[in-house]
């Protein structure tokens, strides 16, 4: 069973206090070029897996889809995002991602936001993933990037030139990384780009799109505190598709 | 004009020396899995850009491919092929890989081994490799990987433990990198692998495989000098096909 987290109390109330979790998806500076990895949302059945607060369910209802499931582990994230979603077609649903099953060819949208590297399993989430999907459906999803992931000493360096400059080691060795972010302990899954892209693949999915995103150098002028988040990508966006 | 490095006396008698220009693919250690990559090579008609002393194209003769192109920028490493080369089949043609067009849906098979990053210009280049396919024909590839080529100073660094950490910055920041690889001032071309992606999919290729080459631990264990080699991926190996 994954780590639930969220359900940490140190953690929770930490994570409520990030920008995305006041903000919703206003504070998440992937949001705009997640959404433009999209496929239109009207009438369309979605599944967001990790659907945190329901930030995005709620923003699919708005954009016309006819049905919207979230699933998370947390229930602490469930009661919140129940209290806060009024939105008709939205049902959330508590389960963990690594057994979790939706229902076969019931969706055209699967949508993941920043959960799957909790996964140890991912395989068997694509697999069941693609099943969930009507052909011509489309996956959508962000993970910390393999870069970010992969230091056992997620830590900032210098180089001789006074630079910041992330460390990267140990990106070779795929598996669990603990962290000490919001609370001690936090287990994340290492794996390479090269695994997220063979186990899209192997599940039977098209790769539509694969982005290393870091801010923008607008976002940077705006924010001049990220300016060294440029030094490397921060998450991984990927889109496919089933045929 | 892609710059001719390989002509350069210094670089040339430097290469000369390493073990894959004096052992061919068996000095390679990434031809195990990029040969993996390949297709069945009985028949086909086969393309190599950037194909150095050879060594492939006389490979895909062995395997009784039914034409060999090589096509190369350097004329030293030209004569050197030409002159180590009796199989049937094989041709050689000297090309700046910046502006060559080879002839439109006439290979099976486009392979190109460590080449495509000294190319400023690598969506022409992808262009006019998917117009040279047949339907079905396939591209194989090697570049340096991304987390190589994108730091400033390509210079080991040791973390606070004191493991060998590679340096990553100015990830996002795409465009040329100048190393003292065997000559001073070599000039690469530092792109992201979702650019590398992108360029591969917006040329027409449906991506088949991408694998971020190390040693693997049976190789460190033969040459324990390779142990920090593990830490960062040292190539990208791509397969793509046309449909």
């Amino acid at each position: 069973m994954t780590q639930n987290i969220y359900d940490d109390e140190i953690f929770f109330a930490g994570y409520s206090q990030l920008p995305r979790s006041v903000q919703g998806l206003a504070g998440a500076p992937e949001w705009p070029v997640l959404r433009s990895m999209l496929p239109d949302l009207a009438g369309k059945d979605v599944l967001d897996l990790g659907c945190g607060f329901g930030w995005f369910c709620r923003f699919a209802a708005g954009e016309g889809a006819a049905s919207i499931l979230g699933v998370d582990v947390s229930g602490n994230m469930l009661d919140r995002a129940r209290s806060e979603t009024s939105d008709c077609g939205v049902v959330y649903e508590q389960a963990d991602l690594e057994s979790y099953a939706p229902p076969a060819a019931a969706f055209d949208l699967l949508y993941s936001s920043l959960a799957f590297h909790y996964v140890a399993d991912l395989g068997g989430v694509f697999a069941r993933a693609h099943a969930a999907l009507r052909p011509g459906g489309a996956l959508v999803c962000s993970v910390e990037h393999p870069i970010m992931t992969a230091p056992v000493r997620q830590e900032w360096l210098v180089d001789a030139d006074g630079r910041a400059t992330w460390p990267v080691n140990g990106y070779l060795d795929e598996g669990e990384r603990v962290s000490n972010w919001l609370a001690q302990g936090v287990v994340k899954h290492h794996r390479t780009i090269a695994t997220y892209l063979d186990l899209l693949l192997d599940a039977g999915f098209a790769l539509g799109r694969l982005v290393e995103w870091a801010p923008s150098r607008e976002q940077v002028s705006a924010e001049p505190g990220w300016a060294k988040e440029r030094e490397r990508p921060f998450f991984l966006l990927m889109a496919g598709s089933r045929s």
